[in-house]
């Protein structure tokens, strides 16, 4: 099987999918488990039920609260063991009133959304003019006197990237950004939505101030406003922008994680957590993002479950907190960090298909390797040759060591609808839903019957 | 030609491109007018200017007179004669704040606009129990005490169609639903938007309130929320929702309509008119509704000029207040419909490329259609057997008798922009943009120039 696994591109070339015939050397059981989870029907339900009982999930809320509540119910009606929410608290960024307008030359309204932490306007809003910069790395270069004073307008040119990829590019304008323009004595920031659509959805996110950067107001366009914007300020007049993006900061908020398990038989083998988040940002109902991957991990550990009780316990970790800053993360490996787990896998980047399986194991796992790959080869994934490096829920993991297993889906489409309003139920494909059921369920099943170590002593 | 005249089936099988070698018969002027229009560049900066400098302009305000203003400058600077502002004043619905919750069994926000003409909630809003009727005939065949004192929430499964039709079928909902709902006693009405995408962004609409139904008010939920809320509502719970819709009646503000010429050099063969309408809903910057028609006729005007003094004047007639019920139309036809209209024209949905041509013109006149037919071929349209209708700014010259030839344009993602936020200059399609630009100019350039009496004595 190492052919497959360094076969990408071969399994590109056939279309992606690998006939049947190609997988006879994965275990008989393998192909049941993944034959039933192509059926499968509780990923959907699960998907849809978060997504119209509660709605959209902000950390630190009561709406985050209610998505735990309705998880918890959810988890026990579905019979898994163990279910139960684990408490924590944390600061909350909490948006109020956002608007912005063009006052001159040509006065009309923007679309826009403030971003994770943003200073506040108060109601009176502030207004200023518009200093604009093609890039994040234009920004950097600008002497502080291009931007003193000024509202800084970053735009960017992201396109869609089947890996990502372009996220972890262009999204520097979000993270670094704002930081960048307060230091050079801006009085706000807008940047270009980090996406890829053409819709008047701005996208959200957190962005976090560096060390010595004072709070400024910090929001995104919409990708056509941000065009439009640019299309104003190439008139080559002093374009005045106002802006009102009111917030506050509350502390000590009651945030937290769901638990829930399918026992093993061996509590010495250690522990497969399967990781997800349910908070989301508060414009849409955080249908890919990421309600999807808990109905993912929930539907996959139990077709493991129906096949019989695995070696290992298998750990669903439903996070809270995520999009800002991973308060989740952190609590679960305070309280369970010490415990010994043998993989640690999370599923956060939609429901579209999964195309490549990376690993990150100890050496010696080659043969474990080369069954998953066989597993999934005949779901159209191939085997890739990159380091496997988990998701936000399960850093603290990988960063300590953990084990871990990365099923790569599809992002072609991600990015038209990350933190935006539009995500919500209808852009999930129930039948892509279904094959990333079965790929989570072949490996789940594979690692937690496995009978070689992971590591654990 | 009587092949091609009748021939759309088989223009289809061609793809809908016929060969040049099939356009022997047009004339060599006819050429040489497709080929210069097919890289025009002035509907592109007409539709850039307009939308980019003034951005939305709702019928009868201070925004759609920068419209007027903008257009008189730019048809003065493009060469046209007689160019004018020609106001009137017009009663206008105005928009204020408006929000949408649900408030049981599953409290989240709804994305919704209001419905021109909605009654106003008050800044308060009102709150009430929702009706929901899966389409206008279930709300029209319901006893009246299933819809009083409740919210009636109408539903429909409008699809896209290439021509169209399907806003007509579907449009019920918001045209007639209101008036429905109030005359049952409904204390609002939600419908689910008229359109066809699946994006977070409410298609407005005008709506008339019928003899005896008191204004309530009324909005349209965006296609993602409808639905949710009928999924909330498929729970078998009581729902609740809040409503917020504050809007004034206002009377007597400035409207207008601009008018330019190509003066013909024949006074009495008729006036060519070219219509489209300059206002546009508010929530986006009426790119594809309606500033690419008025970029178009404005372009396919200047071509025929560059060729020569046609026989006939042509009129470009910019409209105000289509959105809202015609007022330009009215004013037009009450100042100028004693003249003789050899023939009308109008270009109002959107600019994606013409696909057929249709006919209403006086008997006698078929070696005119054949010579259009002919040099339209070409541009890949055919010429259907169906009557030609015109536009709503041409409408009072229509019903008043006027030939009429329409141009008809792909209308397959009209309804998923059409009065929505997304109508924004990114949706429109340079090269489709030049395809309608050239058609317009072969048939201006016909008709301008035919040697037939068009119905003029």
């Amino acid at each position: 099987m190492q052919k497959i696994r360094s076969g990408t591109l071969a399994a590109l070339l056939l279309g992606g999918i690998l006939t049947p015939s190609l997988a006879v050397a994965a275990p008989a059981d393998s192909k049941a488990i993944r034959d039933a989870a192509l059926k499968d029907e509780v990923a959907w339900a699960f998907t849809e039920g978060l997504t119209t009982e509660v709605g959209p999930r902000p950390a630190g809320t009561p709406q985050e609260a209610r998505g735990r509540e309705w998880a918890v119910a959810k988890l026990k009606a579905l019979g898994l063991s163990n279910v139960r929410a684990e408490p924590y608290t944390m600061a909350v960024w909490a948006r109020g009133h956002e608007a912005a307008r063009i006052v001159a030359p040509f006065p009309q309204n923007l679309a826009l959304v403030g971003l994770g932490n943003s200073g506040s306007t108060g109601e009176a809003g502030i207004e200023g003019e518009v200093a604009f910069f093609p890039t994040i790395a234009d920004l950097v270069a600008a002497p502080d006197n291009a931007v003193r004073g000024k509202i800084a307008f970053v735009g960017h040119d992201m396109h869609p990237t089947q890996d990502g990829s372009s996220y972890g590019q262009f999204g520097a304008a979000r993270r670094q950004g704002p930081s960048i323009a307060s230091k050079k004595g801006a009085i706000a920031i807008l940047i270009k939505s980090i996406g890829t659509d053409h819709h008047r959805a701005p996208h959200t996110g957190v962005q976090m101030w560096a060390e010595g950067a004072t709070p400024i107001p910090a929001a995104a366009l919409s990708v056509p406003d941000a065009e439009q914007l640019a299309r104003v300020v190439a008139r080559g007049k002093p374009v005045r922008v106002h802006l009102t993006l009111v917030s506050q900061n509350l502390t000590d908020q009651p945030s937290g994680n769901v638990i829930a398990e399918v026992p093993g038989s061996d509590p010495k083998a250690g522990i497969v957590v399967a990781a997800c988040h349910l908070d989301s940002w508060d414009q849409g109902t955080g249908a890919i993002d990421d309600a999807t991957g808990c109905g993912i991990v929930t539907a996959a550990a139990l077709q493991v479950k129906k096949a019989g009780t695995p070696r290992r316990t298998i750990r669903i970790l439903m996070a809270g907190a995520e999009e800002v800053g991973g308060d989740g993360a952190t609590a679960y490996f305070k309280a369970h960090g010490a415990e010994p787990h043998a993989l640690v896998m999370e599923s956060d980047f939609g429901a579209d298909r999964v195309w490549r399986v990376d690993f990150k194991l100890p050496t010696g796992h080659e043969d474990l390797t080369n069954r998953i790959a066989a597993g999934l080869a005949p779901l159209g994934i191939g085997a890739g040759g990159q380091e496997a490096g988990g998701g936000a829920d399960i850093a603290p993991l990988v960063k300590a060591g953990a084990p871990v297993i990365d099923l790569q889906q599809d992002g072609t489409r991600y990015f038209d609808l990350h933190h935006t309003p539009d995500d919500t139920l209808d852009k999930v494909d129930p039948a892509q839903l279904q094959q990333n059921v079965a790929a989570w369920s072949v490996v789940l099943n594979e690692v937690s019957n496995a009978s070689e170590s992971l590591g654990i002593k």
